[in-house]
């Protein structure tokens, strides 16, 4: 037992210090000045320095060899501190170092070349960081993990448990429905009109705080601010979200809101006992998305809560040239095909990802060189979505995670779509009646159904499991391909 | 000098983990959710407790003994880190520890009860935050610091080289001539008007932002926030300002600003090669304040800046009952008897402090028991100030410090009135037509005059040194007093 409070209280400070990295994070990103940034990396790498040495502490494996968990969340704790000490300890500190180091400058690189359109500023930063990412992925499968598929040991840190070819099977199997029921909406006759109107700042920040609280957010234990791209920051007693604000589109800040609740409300309903423990977070990126999304798609884009939403509108802003609730469901809902991932409807967005997860595979496995990605983006694009990509900036250049080395993240994207669509099938069976709720702008009976049978548990179970644990049946993408298809052919009178 | 390079390279990275913690306290004070609270209170303790493992690792110790410095700034580093180390060594790291988590639940218990006035409220963590720093000051004592004295030992960290006995000849000095002066000013027959009218708060605070800018406060590396108990924080290029609002009493706002103005200036006014080392901030907290005070009243309150306070305070506010710029400066200098130290005119200010002192000395030294202090500070008060407290907040719960633990700040402030009528004296020598500076807004005569003398040096002098040297002599009472006197008699037209 020693042995076991002796980690367990080592981890607790570690925990700790990395809440207090993530919180430098959420200041730079909504309140640093601007003049502090240079400083900032110094503090940043300091502080991700005594983080890595307490990872790769000899004192943990120690301990690990002789701890024994007093109950089952104690041997899950000491499962999930041993994965990731054996993760860690197979990168070389000098490949650690040269990573973040890279990683960092990468980022700033990518931002100028996004501003430009300049591919070439980019590319010979993206094949040192694709070097590295690779060569970290060659020494995890080197260790075992992944399998020994390099792309699948990088997946593995992000979505534990899943593979690429699993998720490669599941893709296969919703495609060939995405496309058909993708060609039958753009070729339907009736369309939702699109929204023509300027939306007042003030009004659109006051009915994010409207929104964050019908989901449930907590306010006494995070709070909302501006970023340029929204994120959820923190676990435990402070998880704070952002939004931003366009006049001319607030679903941008609506839904960013939403969507970054269902992130912050899974961190906030964690078990209190699991507070800064292995358990205290959410367990995978694959169901954190299913949280951030079924808030955001089944729930909030929902007719009933949809409805509410509509009155809330005309409350703040007056008449925007929407005439009522059933044309303003098809609104929310319109489909069409964009460059933007984060701008995409619930159809065209997993096409997005399969697109991303096929170019990053064959980067992984050294298929696609990085100087032909241009050139695979755009006629993928093209073949994907029948449309060419005019500008970088709308193309290769659109996203910030490869410049930061994060290979193996997208598809958890579709992950959460997925599981999403089986929780969403799970708590309609449990509460028959919830639209009468949502009509009300009252997403409660979900909300708390969601954190009973799944945020509650933080890292207790394995990802597929606590998925499956809450819907009672395996997830599979059946359930949201129903759903998408039910949906839309509906809206668009099909 | 590889031992110095190392010995250098270490403190670099303890001066940023330094800065992330002074960053999570400022966090706590203007953004963080209260639920946070706890939460926040360990990740304080992690990051306190990495702190003091940097700050007491035998390696420094190591490298202290061999550390060659390569000129007299790297001497004065050299010194400085082993004059901390030395008396880090004295703490142990669980007392450490205990302090940094127990002050800061304490800071959010002690905002509980001077919000419902509940003295027992806050008792037993005083109590608990007592005895942790009497713990520090006997181990310190015992190490030699403070000359084997408890309360001079904790004086020490904040005011190197003072003693209190040294600070209690001094205030033996100033009492005399301050009590008379102001018996003088209360028996007056003239005496200014009060302000009688409500200034809205978003004029306050462009006000606001407009008066740190007069003082040359550098937005680029610093922001304005609201905060309960004003204060500075952080230092080199992320210099963060805070200040109140309250709609009767704009000065509050006003002057609030001006002084933490004073420090952050001071902050970011240090040489740039000095940052992340221990030259890279101010010397002590006498000199800061020095800094803090002249700026927000040798300059703020002076007749010249007044006149152009008044002008944008009538652009702003309009008509707000004081006739002209005359009335105005006797307004602003009103001097009258008042519970709040940080709301005192510059007459009654060291009065208050000259209690606290008292008060605190006998907390630290056991003549006082914690649970005798309400009636203790109430009585004296009553006998300095010729009023009753009839509030906690108004009296033992009205300043965060003892929450916190700062045993031995406050003699500070009475330190830096003294050096900044010290400075003040050479300042109007050396600039003589700084009043026309002021009298248009512009303070930058006067702060480009102090940045030469004073800030730019950081850490780099002791701190009599280098007021000893800004100044052309070596500090005393005198120059404040004389300043006080002439001044206050003038406007009460004694």
């Amino acid at each position: 037992m020693t042995a076991f409070a002796d980690l367990m209280a080592f981890q607790r400070e570690t925990e700790a210090l990395a809440q207090i990295a993530g919180r430098l994070g959420w200041d730079q990103e909504t309140v640093m000045p601007a003049g502090a940034a240079h400083q900032r990396g110094e503090e940043m790498g300091a502080i991700e320095g005594v983080l890595h040495a307490r990872r790769t502490d000899p004192r943990v494996g120690d301990w690990l060899g002789t701890a024994e968990a007093p109950d089952a969340a104690g041997q899950r704790a000491l499962d999930l501190i041993a994965r990731a000490y054996r993760r860690n300890a197979c990168i070389p500190a000098r490949l650690a170092a040269e990573t973040a180091r890279v990683t960092s400058v990468a980022q700033g690189i990518w931002a100028e070349a996004r501003g430009k359109d300049d591919v070439a500023h980019f590319l010979p930063t993206l094949e040192h960081v694709v070097a590295l990412r690779r060569e970290a992925g060659q020494a995890l499968a080197a260790g075992g993990f992944g399998g020994g598929d390099v792309y699948d040991a990088l997946l593995d840190d992000y979505e534990p448990g899943a593979t690429g070819a699993g998720i490669a099977a599941v893709f296969g199997r919703m495609r060939p429905r995405l496309v058909a029921l993708r060609a039958a909406l753009l070729g339907a006759r009736h369309a939702p009109v699109p929204l023509a109107h300027r939306f007042g700042k003030d009004g659109q920040m006051a009915l994010a705080r409207d929104l964050a609280g019908a989901f449930g957010y907590d306010w006494s234990r995070g709070r909302l601010d501006l970023a340029v791209h929204p994120f959820s920051s923190g676990s435990g007693n402070d998880v704070r979200i952002t939004t931003r604000v366009s006049e001319s589109d607030p679903f941008n800040c609506f839904y960013s809101t939403v969507h970054e609740v269902g992130h912050a409300t899974y961190e906030q309903g964690i078990d209190q006992a699991y507070l800064l423990t292995p358990l205290g977070a959410g367990v995978s990126m694959g169901v954190h998305e299913s949280q951030s999304r079924i808030y955001e798609n089944q729930l909030g884009r929902s007719r009933a809560f949809t409805g509410w939403l509509f009155g809330r509108m005309r409350e703040t802003f007056g008449d925007f040239g929407v005439a009522d609730a059933e044309a303003f469901y098809g609104t929310v809902n319109r489909v069409q095909p964009g460059y933007i991932r984060t701008e995409a409807d619930e159809v065209h967005y997993n096409l997005h990802i399969m697109m991303r997860f096929d170019l990053e595979r064959q980067l992984m496995s050294g298929a696609l060189a990085v100087a032909d990605l241009e050139e695979a983006w755009n006629s993928r694009f093209a073949a994907d979505f029948g449309v060419a990509v005019d500008r970088p900036a709308h193309g290769m250049l659109q996203d910030v995670h490869w410049s930061v080395g994060l290979f193996g993240y997208f598809p958890t994207y579709a992950l959460g779509n997925v599981y999403a669509g089986c929780l969403h099938k799970a708590l309609r069976a449990a509460v028959p009646d919830l639209d009468a709720a949502l009509a009300r702008g009252d997403a409660a009976p979900a909300t708390g159904w969601l954190n009973d049978c799944l945020q509650r548990h933080g890292g207790l179970y394995a990802p597929a499991e606590v998925v499956e644990r809450a819907c009672g049946f395996a997830p599979d993408e059946g359930p949201l391909l129903d759903y998408l298809e039910t949906k839309f052919r509906a809206i668009y009178r099909l």
